[in-house]
Formats: structure tokens, C-alpha cells, sequence
């Protein structure tokens, strides 16, 4: 199947129509129009085949992960999604992989009227690069240097099951066998959390106005929070018995491997974000609406870096090594 | 070198301040303001080692040549260009490899005010995708539908070099020896041409409001017009006589290969666009004090299909394949 088939089969399958899009895919550029007043939020980001997903994921998985990150990008800046382009790298033309792959994709894209207005089809390694496009009114983002000492910190829904899930892929890992024969259901509840990922636009939209900065939890809680702190000049304690767990995740695993997956483990894409007493005052019930609640974790400080506790105010050193993407 | 590491690399080397980013790299999202009146023109292509450039290509021209053929997709559609992400993939972290791309790349974005507002860096197979971002008034941009019966049919610059310069690569080739031994600067001339393609950008602003229809020679000269066709429900001749040759490729090749080099190899980046008479009589004299005159090198006509003729009017048959991508 030719380059101009397989294009013409994704756009088929991801049509959704838009006033703002007036001119999608098939000629050398989209032509878009950005409402007045907005500003257009724009994000980019790759998954590589073994790196970003086990090599046994679905093509309706992948196609549904590679928007769900870059929606995650979106919605961690509090802004609407409209419109991306898809980069697909495939090692060879295969038509049912294309299409399977632009059903994962379209799904969620329908759930947020997004349109697909460009792409390009290469031959190469299984990689997937979309570029997300989204509008936020001018001022009103939420951005990562916001956050203020004395601030709360938050996150979304219950973080560490991507990564749980992820162990429960390993074939070879210690706990194979007992994680196979878990109770029916969670085992898979937590593999959906990393092979389909929801992204929290409704929750970052809830935000806007009142959180002092957000991320979305892609690299690890740590790790991102760890960014808010270094672009806001602050640091952060973080009290781990605080932290939300799935019932899956208490089920699964010993305290100890349950830290580490929420603290460290990449994927999630719940939403860590900071907020006044005020602040937070009016939002976390937007957020409980929303079906998605955000659980208080710690507190901004003046002293750089990020430090986890336990409640009795014991200091828990954690492993970092192995959930950190490479480049 | 950690992936924040590489990305303040790039950063720092495509600095370029423009008052329309908001906010650039480092955030979940760049945000980005699009002047009034004016429409987002976007698009996405992928360079992949070994597919895409050869193998042995330098870093800083792979990083010319990512800008260079996005640059070219803006060029086609008469868009001036803004600002552009880049999705990075490495087969590891090389701070020198990844300096010289970023340069290659500045090169290039520097000579258009272009920023780089957003990136990925990724680790797996070498792997390029820019999507690039431009303005176009409303209602002014070149599109392929806009070819007309009568209209002539013009290409750019010289197209064939860069296909040419592939073959002066190739050291299994019956002619290796030959090209080898060529006078000095002819060889390398065409691989220039290859390695450092010039988006014609200028030159597709001046089209606007003048010619029928554009598109930029990626594909092949006859494949890309044939889009052209495709689009707007016709047909095309071109005499092959009338197509402009380089003095490099004219003194290198005979006639047979220089035809298939100049129809049916990709990656000139030239313009080939149609207009009236009364377009072209307005535009073409503006080209010429460019820096890049364009050829007239046939018409359009109703019968579906791109047919190729001699100046005494011969049918020509070319060969096809082995020049096209194979998704």
C-alpha cells in the first residue's frame, strides 16, 4: 500500500469536522485560524516502539497512548485541544496495523472534537511523533514557574499504576507468577492505565484561575514535581502516606514497591499541580465532579529539591534508577 | 548527557527572539500568538537515516535538511514562516553529534527569523520530524486544486541536481569512477544540492495572488504535478526539452539519465506551480531578481494523467520506479 493510501486511510478514519480547520490534510500545510484572543498552545512528543510501550502493544493502544501524551501536554497548560498532526514511522506498509492504529487514535480524538490536519508516513522503525495544537486565552495558562512556598501540592486520580502495570508485562520478573493468577481484573485495570491513559483536560480546564502551577506526571511524580520546583525557584516535601492508590495497586503490591511506582514510574499522566488554600478551596470539588478527584501530597518550600516523608515525619529515601526515559 | 541536557543544547544554539513566542521551550506547552487576519499554516515530515538522507550524511546538514523540506512545504503554500518543533530521535546520547545538527539546523532557521518553540528528544533508531508553523493572509494561499486548463506549467531553479547527487554517492554505481574523476566542484555541486536543499520560500511568497497552483518537488517532478492534476481535475504536458538543467548535471549525465533524474527524482525542493499568462507575465521577472528564476515547461490540459513530450512533440516513456518513498 502506497504512502497516499495509508494517509488517506487514517484521515478516513480520523474525519471530524471543524469550522476552524480550512484546509486539513492533502495539500503541503493545513490552513487554521485561531480564535481571537486565544493563544495557540503547541506540544510535541514522540513514542518509540521498546521505549515508550512494550513491543507487544496493540496498534490501537499505541495509536490511542500517541494523543493521549500530547493531550496530557495540553491539558497540564490548561488549554482546549484542536488540531494535531501525526508522524508515522512504520517498518513496513501494512494496512490493517494502519487502520487499527488510526481507530485507538481517532477514538479519543473524537472525545474532544479533535482533527487530524496533517501527517506524513515514513519507512523506518515503529515510531510515532504527534505535534498537538490547543487554545488557552491569553493569561490565563497554567505554567510551571507559578508555584509559591506555602503553596499545597496536588495530583490527580491514583499515580504508580502505569508503572505497576508495567511490571505486571514482565514476563520475567520475580513476582510473574503470582501477578498472573491476581484476582480477575486488576491485573488488567492497571495494564489499561498504562496502554490507555486518560489525559485530565477537563481537570486542567478546571484549574485555570485557580491552581499557581501544574505538570502533567509523565517522567515520574518526583521527577516532575522536580520541575515545577526548578522553574518556580522553590522546593517541595511530599508526605508518601498521602498518596492516592488505586485499589488495584494496594492489592497488588507491598508498600514498598507501591512508593516506588508512584513516586518514580513514568505514564501515568495524572495532572501534579499547586495551589493556595483559597485556590484549592474552589476547585478541588470542580475536580470530584469531574469524576476525576485531586488528593493534597505536601507543600512548596523555600529549600531547593524535592523530599518525601512519611506521616510521622520520617525522611523515605527512594530508588530512582530504571524509570527515567534515557534521552 | 541526560535528555534536559540535550534540549538546552539545541535551545541554546536556535536561540532566535521573536515577540509572537510567548512562551517557548521548556513548559508542557510553547504558547503562541498568530497575528490577526492571518491563518496557521502547518505541517509535518520525517527524515529517516539511511531512507531519508544517506547513511554518512553529516549531522549539520541532517539538521539543515529537517528544517530545509518543512521550510519547503511553507514555501509551496506562499506562507511565511514563524516557528517549528522538533522531535528528536537518537540511537544514543552524543552531545557533539547533536551540537552539529542543532547548527545545521540554526543555520537555516536564522535566515527565516524561524524559532524553535517545542521539542522531544528520544532514544531509538536516528529519526527526524519537524512540524513547522507559518502565516498566510486569509484567502491568499497556494493551493494545488487551482490549476486550470491553458494555464502553463513552471518549475523553479534546476530540478534533477539533488537526485543526481544521490547517484554521484552511490560507490557500487557502474559510473563510481567516472563521477569520481569529474572536474573539481561539479560533483559536490550536486551533492549540495542533495545535502542542503534550498526551500524556496521567497519565491512562493512571490507566487501569491499570481499563480494557479503550487507544490514543492519532493517526490519527482512528474509524481508532484500529477498531485496538481489530481487536485484540481485535469491533466498536464511537459516537454521535456524545456526542462532547465544545471551545468553540472548537463556536463555529467547523458541526456537519458538526466531526463530521469530531472522527472522522476525527488528531493529538489523546488517550486512547480501553474499560472495564466497574464500571472506569469506579473511574477516571472520578480523570480528572476530573487535569485531563482522558473522555467515554463508545459500546460495543462483537460485528459487526466502527466504526459511528457519531446520539443518536436515525441511521446517520452520514462522509467518510474526506484525514485519514489516507499511509504
Amino acid at each position: 500500500m502506497a504512502e497516499f493510501d495509508l494517509i488517506e486511510l487514517i484521515r478516513a478514519r480520523c474525519a471530524i469536522a471543524r469550522d476552524d480547520v480550512r484546509l486539513g490534510i492533502g495539500d503541503d500545510a493545513a490552513l487554521l485560524a485561531v480564535p481571537a484572543g486565544q493563544l495557540l498552545a503547541t506540544s510535541t512528543d514522540t513514542l518509540v516502539a521498546g521505549v515508550h510501550f512494550p513491543a507487544q502493544t496493540t496498534p490501537y493502544d499505541i495509536g490511542w497512548k500517541s494523543l493521549a501524551v500530547n493531550l496530557s501536554d495540553l491539558a497540564a497548560m490548561g488549554s482546549t485541544p484542536a488540531w494535531a498532526t501525526l508522524a508515522l514511522t512504520l517498518p513496513e506498509s501494512d494496512a490493517r496495523w494502519v487502520a487499527d492504529f488510526a481507530d485507538g487514535f481517532a477514538a479519543l480524538a473524537r472525545e474532544y472534537k479533535l482533527a487530524l490536519v496533517g501527517g506524513d508516513t515514513t519507512q523506518g522503525p515503529l515510531s510515532i511523533t504527534v505535534t498537538i495544537h490547543g487554545f488557552v486565552p491569553d493569561g490565563t495558562a497554567l505554567l510551571r514557574s507559578g508555584a509559591r512556598v506555602g503553596d499545597a501540592v496536588y495530583v490527580t486520580g491514583t499515580p504508580g499504576d502505569a508503572a505497576a502495570g508495567l511490571r505486571c508485562l514482565d514476563k520475567n520478573d520475580d513476582d510473574a507468577d503470582r501477578l498472573l493468577s491476581a484476582p480477575a481484573g486488576m491485573r488488567e485495570s492497571l495494564i489499561e492505565r498504562l496502554n490507555r491513559p486518560t489525559p485530565r483536560v477537563a481537570q486542567g480546564l478546571a484549574l485555570r484561575g485557580h491552581a499557581t502551577a501544574c505538570i502533567d506526571v509523565s517522567d515520574g511524580l518526583l521527577a516532575d514535581l522536580s520541575h515545577i520546583c526548578k522553574a518556580s525557584g522553590t522546593g517541595a516535601e511530599i508526605d508518601v502516606d498521602s498518596l492516592p492508590s488505586s485499589s488495584a495497586l494496594l492489592a497488588l503490591f507491598d508498600d514498598e514497591s507501591r512508593r516506588t511506582f508512584q513516586l518514580c514510574g513514568g505514564d501515568d499522566y495524572e495532572l501534579c499541580f499547586t495551589a493556595t488554600e483559597t485556590g484549592a478551596a474552589n476547585l478541588l470539588g470542580d475536580l470530584a465532579r469531574s469524576g476525576c478527584a485531586a488528593t493534597r501530597i505536601g507543600r512548596i518550600v523555600a529549600e531547593p529539591g524535592v523530599r518525601v516523608h512519611d506521616s510521622a515525619g520520617r525522611a523515605v529515601m527512594l530508588p530512582r534508577a530504571g524509570w527515567e526515559h534515557f534521552v
